[in-house]
C-alpha cells in the first residue's frame, strides 16, 4: 500500500491518512486480514507526529473499516467482498453524497458530466462480490 | 428557504446550515441575486449563537456560493445558472467525490445501486442551463 499524503494541503493530515487507506482498500490493495503499517512506521515515513495516524486508525475502527489489536496492530476488517452495506452506513452515505452532488450542482457542473466522471472512478474499484448466481 | 438543522447531530451546526443552503440553491429555493435570512435571524430560528450562522456564511462566501456585504447582508452569488465550473473547483470535487465512492465500494454498496441513489438526487436539483442550443 502506497501511501500519498500533502502536508501542506487544506484537508488535516489524519483525515488524508484515512481517505488514503479507503481508496487503497477500494482498489483492492488491502483485503480483509492484511495488516496495515504500525501507526509508528507510518508517522515516520510522513514525518509526523504518531498520535496523528493514530488519529486516522480511531476514525477508521470507527468506521469498521479496521479492527485493532495490541498483538498485531491495525488489520483491515472490511473490503468490497466482506457483504452488503448495513442500512445506518447506506443512509449517512447517502446524505453525504447528496451534500456533493448539489454543490456539484450550484458550481455548474453538468449533471452528465457528474454521472461519467463518477463511472470513471468507480471503474478503477474492486467490484464486490456476488454472492447469488 | 426552510432549513432543517439537527442539533443533536453529529455534523457541526455551521457545517449542517452551510450544506442545507447549498442543497436548497440546488434545488432553484434560491436564485442569483436572493437575499438570505440574516445571521441573527437564524440564529434566533435555530436558537443558537449567531457566530455559529456567521461560521456558515464565511465558508459559504469561501466557496463563491455567497457575497456578503454590510447593506444587503449574504446574498446568493451562484447557482446552478450562472455558468461553468471553475477548474479549481471540478478538481477538488473529484478528489472528494473519490473518497466517498471509495467508502461506499468498501462498505458494500452495489456500483449500479451508487449510481441509481446518485441518478435520484441529481433528478432533484435544478438543471444547469445551456447555452448552446
Amino acid at each position: 500500500m502506497n501511501l500519498h499524503i500533502d502536508l501542506d494541503g487544506e484537508v488535516p493530515i489524519y483525515q488524508q491518512i484515512r481517505d488514503r487507506i479507503v481508496e487503497a482498500i477500494a482498489r483492492g490493495e488491502a483485503v480483509e486480514g492484511d495488516a496495515l503499517p504500525s501507526t509508528r512506521q507510518l508517522a515516520a515515513d510522513f514525518g509526523i507526529n504518531f498520535h496523528t495516524v493514530n488519529k486516522a486508525y480511531d476514525l477508521l475502527k470507527r468506521e469498521g473499516v479496521i479492527r485493532v489489536n495490541r498483538k498485531s496492530g491495525a488489520v483491515v476488517r472490511r473490503d468490497p467482498s466482506s457483504g452488503r452495506a448495513e442500512p445506518g452506513f447506506v443512509a449517512g452515505w447517502e446524505e453525504r453524497a447528496r451534500v456533493l452532488l448539489a454543490e456539484a450542482t450550484v458550481h455548474g457542473l453538468d449533471r452528465d458530466e457528474v454521472v461519467r466522471r463518477c463511472h470513471a472512478v468507480l471503474s478503477e474499484f474492486r467490484a464486490e462480490e456476488k454472492t447469488t448466481p
